[in-house]
């Protein structure tokens, strides 16, 4: 097998110039870059030997034949939609590896006994209309329709959007595909984190993506005059908050099952040097490879607030604004990755995904397996994203090799 | 003697309806209705028996003379701008009862063997030119004069403001008092603080006005996926921010001397709920009521955050952006109110001032006391501001016991 490499950062660079504007990268839904991205991997994925379309919500979907043509196919996909300023890894390195390696196959004139599909989504990121997966949504059949209606910041609804864009909004169940179909769903990813480069592995077994619940805090005490209340009269919302923050971390590090919590946002009210805080609202994420964990977890956490707000006699609202179901990925996925990763000569490392991925909306017609591959320093959202050629190579061969060797689900494996 | 109080709050009311709009009260510093307050409160010094004028910076000036002309004079005060959307007692409680307490003197043609001087600041909180105490300053002999070039947010200079107001801003030296015209500055203000309230006390002795130290931290860790990042491997700025604000109350908590420490302001970024937040910015200010013992705490609590940032891998940049010494008020002083508060059959309690005062700028030509009434929750710089009338009265009555029991300090007092 020659460097399957060369031409994956190639296209990869070549796809990271498809930008809203020069110099950084931001390609979001059914714009102009939308469209262009998607014609440049149509020609990708003919070259390669697939048929290959257009869907109704934008996807690309290409398809190359097995042995005999009309079997169900082994799903390879991940998105081509960006964040804003983003990196040129996260999404199309999925993407243009499978293309590559059926090109591959296809040079080597070989067939398999199922077909491959090669699927590119249209949006995972969320950027433009707020709400993530709907690539993936559409392909699963769970493509919410209430969000036709929606605006984005210019006031478009997704409904013109996606008729200024040539595509039917009233089809979009036509993108829909059917477990019958569909053998299996597996997606090569950056890892986005920094658990492979820790270990020195190029590649590792997804074990699960995490479930994630966020919730919204405030709370309310006093506000005052930093020079004139007295520190035992004090009803300080911030060092309240400041307390939620420091205990939610100190029991998601003290967890052995790869629980993470995280404040991201602060505001404090009224937010001047010289007045007690009398209002603080803030932000919690809590995931973990398991719902049932997550969810024992939140409860813990909203358990230890409560106690510091009443201690303090701080008043607290504290709701659940966003919740994802943990999506495990499939044993006999697992497993078959793992062998391939073997087979390449590597550590098989399972880790979780703490990032949410189309294969959260793909398990609704499919079993999902998850190859990641190691991005320096875990940076990922962000123009400094990079993944080594060495690595890119070790993740096409592992792909290659788990779909030659691919056996679709039976009682025995 | 009659009741003061009612005329008091009569004034206040009335005091209070000048505002730059009906419905809150907001009167800055060369204003319009700087303008109308100042001829209200001319008006009720030369109905007490004052003579009464406008300074070169904008203060007015009564003076009550004692059993001969030209005695150097007791100086009462306080200011009559407000904060933006304030309250009507802050600054006008003290000016309006002491031109009441000189009122019921010459009510009573009682004439003493020292002069009475009542003055109104023009400007202590500072709100148009971000330069506080600008009255007391020029008063004592301390007005920068490069804070003429300052402007304003309509980009008017101080000078020009004072040109319009009709003063001449090259003659404001001419405000300035002498240490032999003066026998000592007695202020009557709102407390701004719960303390007496908590111990159900009307008025209070001031044992010094607290100095304060303000300072900006900044914390630089990593920015990250909320869940990609394990929590060993994370460095949360604001986890850090929230373990130093914890700290800081602690440590001020366990003070037994009256430290206050305060975070106002918090600043995290990015601030999106499913990032860890790469960098932190918060205010911290301390009081305490000896610059000694505040200057200590200042150091303790940078070693301390230091040692956090050091733990966490976090980079540390702290600066002091504000100083402000404490100022004492004077014990002979402080003897006289107390004596004046037991006369009028309170318990005689002393506390100190977290928040600053003109005195702060009187200090530099007089020896300083201030007495304290009572404020309904300790709220202050917001419309609920309330005092009692009983409080006002009795404010009035230890104010007016105090000037006629008044002895200058010798060597005995």
């Amino acid at each position: 097998m020659s460097s399957l490499s060369d031409e994956i950062v190639g296209r990869i660079d070549e796809l990271g110039a498809i930008s809203e504007k020069a110099g950084s990268l931001t390609r979001v839904f059914l714009s102009r870059e939308h469209r262009a991205a998607a014609e440049l991997l149509l020609g990708w994925m003919r070259l390669a030997g697939m048929r290959a379309h257009l869907d109704a919500i934008g996807n690309i979907c290409g398809r190359y034949e097995g042995e005999q043509p009309g079997l169900p196919c082994l799903m390879l996909g991940s998105h081509y939609d960006t964040v804003r300023d983003a990196g040129k890894w996260d999404g199309p390195l999925g993407l243009v590896t499978a293309i590559s390696c059926v090109a591959d196959l296809n040079r080597r004139r070989r067939r398999l006994p199922f077909a491959i599909e090669v699927i590119g989504f249209a949006d995972e990121e969320g950027v433009r209309y707020a709400s993530t997966l709907l690539g993936s949504r559409a392909v699963a059949g769970t493509f919410d329709e209430s969000l036709l209606g929606k605006t984005d910041a210019a006031g478009i609804t997704m409904r013109d959007a996606l008729a200024r864009f040539g595509l039917d909004p009233d089809h979009i169940g036509r993108a829909a595909r059917t477990r019958a179909e569909v053998l299996a769903y597996v997606e090569l990813h950056i890892e986005q984190g920094p658990v492979l480069e820790g270990l020195d592995l190029p590649v590792g077994v997804v074990s699960a993506i995490a479930g994630a619940t966020r919730l919204a805090a405030n709370l309310t005490g006093m506000a005052g005059h930093a020079g004139t209340v007295p520190m035992p009269l004090r009803r300080d919302a911030l060092v309240g908050a400041a307390e939620c923050i420091v205990e939610i971390e100190e029991f998601c590090r003290t967890d052995a099952d790869g629980l993470v919590g995280t404040v991201g946002y602060i505001h404090a009210m009224p937010g001047a040097t010289n007045v007690i805080p009398g209002q603080v609202a803030f932000t919690i994420d809590i995931r973990a490879p398991s719902d049932a964990h997550r969810k024992l977890a939140v409860t813990d956490i909203v358990r230890r607030i409560e106690t510091i707000a009443k201690r303090r006699k701080l008043a607290l609202q504290i709701d659940v604004t966003h919740e994802n179901r943990t999506v495990p990925c499939a044993p006999w996925l697992k497993r078959q990755v793992t062998d391939a990763i073997a087979a390449e000569g590597f550590r098989a490392f399972e880790l979780p995904s703490g990032a949410g991925h189309d294969g959260m909306a793909m398990i609704d017609i499919a079993d999902v397996g998850m190859i990641f591959v190691r991005c320096r320093g875990g940076i990922s959202h962000h123009p400094d994203e990079h993944v080594d050629s060495a690595d890119v190579e070790a993740g096409a061969r592992v792909l290659l090799r788990l779909i030659e060797n691919f056996r679709p689900r039976d009682d025995a494996n």
